[in-house]
């Protein structure tokens, strides 16, 4: 079964509001097995929805359209569908009578065009869709062999009429067909794009499983996708192209699917019962952010600084004030001083220290925007430092930072493993 | 001139990330005055980027397409473009040799699909678009009267090359003609939208200038849009509404477009000359992260202390060991000595102190998760706490927390300010 979603709204056009109900519709539709090849958005005008959804009929089984369901009058999907399909719209009783309630219950002064919400597909050419968070159902229309479903735009009504009648329904539809859609993520740090196509490019070329990579700041997604019968047949066919793929990158593959880096990074600090404190310069506390919103993290998390001024550096993390003169705040050697003062002001076991130029000011030619100095000083070691040169705006290279750092920690945390 | 976007990628089909570049475009683009009727995502297919690529064509002056421009075997944008307008690619030398610099420099083993981002269009239909923050050049074609301009999927390399070449080029090639769109955005804390509606009501009944509100976690914002012939003109029609509402919303509107409240902290410190210091329980570091964030900030910013341990409270920030006892970590007493512990720490001005609950464990029926005790001590003054109970997963605790304190800040900002 193939499906389109068309979003309908002039707002989404000109990017007033960012459309995460097709976001969650393509989520939600693949999950039971419907193919998506195209999402289409357009204004709230009549002549462009219809051609819109006419195109959408050509090349797929169901359309799904998003938004234009109120009681507006440029509220015009419902109209334009049936239209398109087809298909007379009657007046529901039962949703009519539901209306009129909701007038009475919240005094509503209901204009001529708020009952047109209670018009739905004529008997045999669909349903409406019970919508429990507000006024306007949804509808689902059939004919010849194709179906077109009506949402409403605000997610807090779309989604539970997802859930509750529109999922089950096509999942009805495609019973005995196949196609589960099931996917994969493998998320890999230390190794760029590039690289990592050129370590797998055997393992990229099926197309079930299919395996696409996805470069995202300072980490690298592969995801691989399966197509089966059922979910598990689906994941029959994902395990052991995940199994080769780690095989192959080793240690680079921290994580899968939604864990994140800081995760893997708390999970490993966890199991070795271990504990961290962090020291940042340049990165402002993001490291710190990024490891305690691990739910958990209070047991492997105890102390951060944000040492901005040289003062805190000195008074808060013991780096030497000779350091700093010699050196400079941006170097090896106060990243390091950074890692061992947060250290041992925390009795922690592992201690980070971040100091660099996140710009736009603050560069010369000899120390330039964008230079980071990472230091991790791990169990029984000297510290581990790392100098970088990011690219981009402030926000890119504290990100950036931010990546290098907990990727710095989990490479410390993997050599000292001796277990 | 009309454009369409059409975004490119099988991630974006399956709902696996946002697609916040079509909005960024939709802004851009309508705010030189260019029309969008209608936007088209598709999967790396190259027979239907084709076909979308066909139909966008024939009903619009411009297509502007993101994401497939990278160097792996699936990123097909750029040949399908100009396959599809009938243009050779031709490698450009210039570009060759920054990819040449460039797998120099960082030692990248450059596999053989690598080089393809040296290819442009060929001369006399179109030029290659620079990209500051990554190895791939956008392009411009340029054919009969039909252009298609294909942009990079990461943001950070996206905005850039439409800001410094994409806006430029479109805006020329307008020349003379009327229409621009212009938006101004207030953004307001400590009022919610409803009753920000309320208080405004009158004001959001106009075509031209529009003004619409929008719901963001933790504030509200109202954005005033109107159309004219010229920039000049369209400024002109906003003018007066944002004085209207600003003297309606008073203190409330703290800043406009794209500053966000941290910014406004900052501006309002820097301008009294002020400092400030943190101790963040819950929170982990993100109030320092966020106000960190804002170029400059070094000059106001000194010493952030993310203290999750008890252990810390005590003996960074000196909060009572009797104080943790009999009142707990989550309380007004806790969370005002760690502002105040802060502030002496770091010889600061302002000193914040934030504790609470972040969830998902750790809360009970006397303290639920979402409780957040807020301190903020000024200059010369008691401190102020503002107990908080959010809702939501852990999340939208720590970023409405970080967001409530940034807000009392600015209170005690304001309140104090007698010059």
């Amino acid at each position: 079964m193939i499906a389109e979603t068309l979003s309908v709204g002039t707002e989404l056009l000109l990017g007033q509001i960012v459309d995460t109900n097709a976001v969650y519709l393509a989520k939600s539709l693949s999950a039971i097995g419907v193919s998506i090849f195209f999402r289409t958005t357009v204004g709230d005008n009549e002549s462009r929805i219809k051609e819109s959804l006419q195109t959408a009929l050509s090349r797929a089984d169901v359309v799904v359209t998003i938004g234009g369901l109120g009681p507006t009058m440029d509220d015009l999907t419902k109209e334009v569908a049936c239209d398109t399909m087809g298909v007379d719209l009657v007046e529901d009783r039962q949703v009519r009578s539901n209306l009129n309630a909701l007038v009475a219950a919240r005094g509503i002064s209901a204009g001529p065009s708020f009952f047109k919400q209670a018009l739905v597909p004529s008997a045999g050419y669909g349903q409406p869709i019970p919508n429990c968070n507000g006024t306007a159902p949804g509808i689902i229309v059939e004919k010849n062999g194709k179906i077109v479903i009506c949402l409403p735009g605000p997610p807090n009504e779309l989604i539970p009429m997802v859930e509750q009648t529109v999922s089950p329904f096509l999942a009805k539809k495609l019973t005995g067909k196949p196609a589960v859609i099931k996917s994969r993520v493998l998320r890999i740090v230390g190794i760029g794009e590039s690289r990592v196509e050129e370590m797998v490019r055997d393992l990229l070329l099926t197309n079930n499983p299919s395996v696409a990579p996805l470069a995202k700041p300072g980490e690298c997604h592969l995801r691989i996708t399966a197509r089966a019968q059922t979910d598990v047949l689906a994941g029959a066919l994902i395990a052991p192209r995940e199994e080769a793929l780690r095989k192959r990158l080793g240690d680079a593959v921290y994580g899968a699917d939604d864990e994140t880096l800081e995760y893997a990074v708390v999970s490993l600090l966890e199991k070795r019962n271990l504990t961290i404190a962090t020291a940042e310069s340049c990165t402002g506390g993001l490291v710190a952010h990024r490891l305690t919103s691990v739910p958990g993290a209070s047991v492997v998390f105890k102390t951060g600084i944000v040492a901005y001024a040289n003062k805190t550096k000195e008074q808060l993390l013991d780096v030497g004030a000779d350091t700093l003169q010699e050196f400079g705040a941006v170097s090896t050697q106060t990243a390091r001083e950074m890692a061992v003062g947060v250290r041992n002001l925390d009795g922690a076991d592992i201690g980070v220290g971040i100091t660099g130029i996140a710009g736009p000011s603050g560069g010369s030619l000899e120390k330039p925007v964008g230079l980071v100095y990472i230091a991790v000083c791990g169990i029984d070691d000297e510290p581990r430092v790392e100098k970088h040169q990011y690219l981009g705006n402030r926000a890119d290279i504290v990100t950036r930072a931010s990546q290098s750092a907990l990727a710095l920690v989990r490479k410390v945390l993997l050599i000292t493993d001796t277990t």
